[in-house]
């Protein structure tokens, strides 16, 4: 198996919701190399299927893209904290759901050459609406979109965010091949 | 529609992949706030199917994990270059293949919240052996595998890259409903 070695490594930035580093490394060839890369607390998201089959989404002002982006609800993990616990609780957060049942779908490495970032991506049935209660500073909009729509959308090219598709189309081929539990 | 003004915009760190961005900003109820981001050149990435529809896929070490990441081939644009040319740039020199057509299935936001990268996902057909031809210091295992094996690594939770997640699955729900033109 091909590996690199550590030779040195460097803390850059120390921000808020990430940690950037360099790092000196020995490549399988003997060669030396540089690795940037970000260090993340990872995330959960959750796809949220009613009874009728509609979907939970939110939209939220995306600064690096200058953009409103639509999204499943997610959130970054707290130190330590469970992936599971902490999708339970941004869903309730976000979109005023709780929900009988998570199953995982995927566990997702969004850019694996620069970040360590995990993302859980669960989906969620059996909801009850509660009420949401959004994070001091945080806007976004829910919107409840019937399955069928949103995979439409996700098939004409108006959705981009990586988890959001891993999710409708994870539940698109499992729907259409039968192996929905 | 909600939105954040930049108020002052600071380069923290220009790489080799990557530039860290701190931006203070003000948020649409007026707080200031700030914005930790990387820009990034973007990227193609190419799920390539041939006739008995067999799937290539590359693994290669991934730094920022410690492990082996299985993907389908992907590069960075160079300065300006079109997602479609790098897509055949790198489907040839990570994968040794041609392909008669490309069609462009997503484009894909990895992590929206701090990243402005964008990652085109083509799916290949027509393909055509030639010789791959790696970069220097880029040492990747070039494997072809059945697809309906590669949907059975997804749901068992073998796959972790996003847009290869993305590709998997998007193939496999437009497969099912019979979509696949």
């Amino acid at each position: 198996m091909s590996k690199e070695t550590t030779l040195s490594s460097e803390m850059l930035y120390d921000g808020r919701i990430m940690k950037l580093y360099k790092d000196s490394v020995e490549l399988e060839n003997g060669k030396t190399s540089e690795r940037e890369y970000i260090r993340h607390s990872g995330g959960a998201s959750i796809m949220a299927v009613d009874e009728e089959e509609n979907v939970y989404f939110v939209t939220q002002y995306r600064y690096p893209y200058a953009a409103e982006v639509f999204e499943i609800p997610a959130g970054k993990l707290e130190k330590g904290e469970e992936p599971l616990t902490c999708a339970i609780r941004e869903l309730e957060e976000e979109a005023g759901l709780k929900a009988d049942k998570f199953e995982l779908i995927a566990t997702v490495y969004p850019t694996p050459s620069y970040t360590d970032e995990k993302l859980y991506v669960y989906l969620a049935t059996g909801l009850t609406e509660t009420e949401a209660h959004l994070d001091e500073g945080e806007f976004l909009g829910v919107e409840k979109i019937p399955f069928e729509k949103a995979y439409s959308m996700a098939v004409a090219g108006d959705i981009h965010d990586a988890k959001t598709l891993v999710a409708i189309y994870a539940y698109a081929a499992r729907k259409a091949r039968g192996e929905l539990r």
